[in-house]
């Protein structure tokens, strides 16, 4: 069995009969992240990729944007307290000589952002000054078909969910070739975005225009903020954006798309990147609607 | 329109048509929560019941247990650094005199909390040791219809998720009465778990035993602490656990039930608290299966 994965006996309830039987639920353990042996930050998170998602973590933080900054990646012992042992669960990312390390005062920084998912609207300027990869400039489209067809894509790939139903997923798209890059799951989903990101950074593909990332669950102002510090212009969901996702996008020019179901989306931000697959016009403006009437 | 919800305009497509209307989105904004004066952490939430939300973090947090040792809760601008002005961002918990206030350096340990849920299996003896409230003892005992009809009952009453569609919720039910006792709703599940404890705490209603907590999502190590830390002893979701969750549930005596869907549900920890409705016999044991199958 996979580390990503854990075993229990349940109980299973089902039209008023009970079966015992063995489960598989979704691993979740913490992950300490270092930088060049001093910690940064502990995240909760499904034990797998642990490496690409401790380097796409400071990604997002704004420390690296390129695999040549990165010396090397490993798995360390706790050394410290009473009680300390050798384990999986935290990870030293060593940067190489002349990229600046994080500040003392960064993990105190890094653990609040961690919490608030950075906070409110001074932030949003922040993340437009901070990416090294401004996204408003990238001319990449898709068609309605496109977006359409990628939870469907994604959820095919979810090896994890499957066993367990209990994990958010991130997939990355080529838009110009369709291909389904690369799929990440965990528990958290900024943990899965960060995974996938991760992965691109030490692949050295990077900024990752042209791409677009597909998400489980619903679009925070986090993980737009994730996609952005990538270079990704497009990010999608199959749920509702939060207000200051949108106002994010915008911001920086970066396509939002939410509910994707079915034969139908929305479009929060970014409009111009998705082509109509017809010749369906812009209608009117019409009266406000509840989510209810759009799946 | 409440400060919980955001309108924007967007592009709908539906079947190849779009037409541009107002949206109505999930406010999303962060909270410094602070005590006697000093921040104690920051999260990311819907602007409503932030008062409760701050003294249920607080009550997660192993702060305070009852109403009466709370002095005041109120608003305060933010009062340093340039641009400096008034806020609805920041609440200050000012706690009665002897209540023992946060050690300066809480602030960071709260932090890290926050973003990991709390760090690794030593600190499930830390949550069993610092709750006040143990539930092991609690002989409540629920049906299995009255499991099954949470979910729907929690819906029927998530006023801004009818509108946005984009917030998660936790409902509190009286296990006796059968009633809902509150409904709470934010972009965050922690922060919709922390505003209905810390309307209960308010209310002088702690422990909560004899009481079920719904939430909607998936049942984290987060979630499973902070019911534990108000007293209630059944958590239920309509999604997974994760595999921490289910030790922390069993190892404090917790019932703990996931999938809750239609006719069926998964017991995961405390059996003895859910009765068959029926004859219902516990049958042999089977092999494992998918979530898939149990759907």
């Amino acid at each position: 069995m996979a580390r990503s994965e854990s075993r229990v006996r349940v109980v299973r309830v089902k039209a008023g009969e009970r079966d015992a039987r063995a489960d598989v639920l979704a691993a979740e353990e913490p992950l300490e992240i270092r930088v060049n042996g001093r910690r940064l930050a502990v995240t909760m998170r499904t034990p797998t990729e642990d490496f690409s998602l401790a380097v796409g973590f400071l990604l997002s933080e704004g420390l690296i944007g390129a695999a040549d900054e990165v010396h090397s990646v490993r798995y360390c012992g706790r050394d410290f307290g009473p009680g300390a042992e050798e384990t999986d669960n935290t990870v030293d990312v060593v940067l190489r000589p002349g990229v600046q390390a994080p500040a003392p005062e960064m993990e105190r920084q890094v653990l609040m952002s961690s919490a608030c998912g950075l906070c409110g609207r001074t932030s949003i300027e922040n993340v437009r000054t901070q990416s090294r990869f401004p996204v408003d400039g990238d001319p990449m489209q898709v068609t309605e078909a496109f977006v359409l067809q990628m939870p469907e894509v994604l959820r095919e790939r979810q090896k994890v969910f499957d066993r367990t139903g209990g994990l958010h997923a991130a997939g990355l798209f080529n838009t110009a070739t369709g291909e389904l890059v690369t799929v990440r799951e965990d528990v958290g989903r900024h943990n899965a975005v960060d995974k996938v990101l991760g992965w691109a950074l030490l692949e050295g593909r990077l900024p990752l225009s042209g791409h677009a990332l597909m998400v489980s669950g619903r679009a925070s102002f986090e993980l737009t903020q994730k996609a952005m510090m990538a270079g990704v212009s497009m990010l999608a969901s199959v749920s509702a954006p939060s207000s200051l996702a949108v106002d994010l996008a915008r911001e920086a020019g970066m396509t939002l798309a939410g509910f994707v179901r079915g034969d139908r989306f929305v479009i929060y931000a970014g409009e111009q990147r998705i082509l109509p697959d017809s010749t369906g016009q812009l209608e009117a403006e019409s009266a406000p609607e509840t989510p209810a009437a759009r799946r």
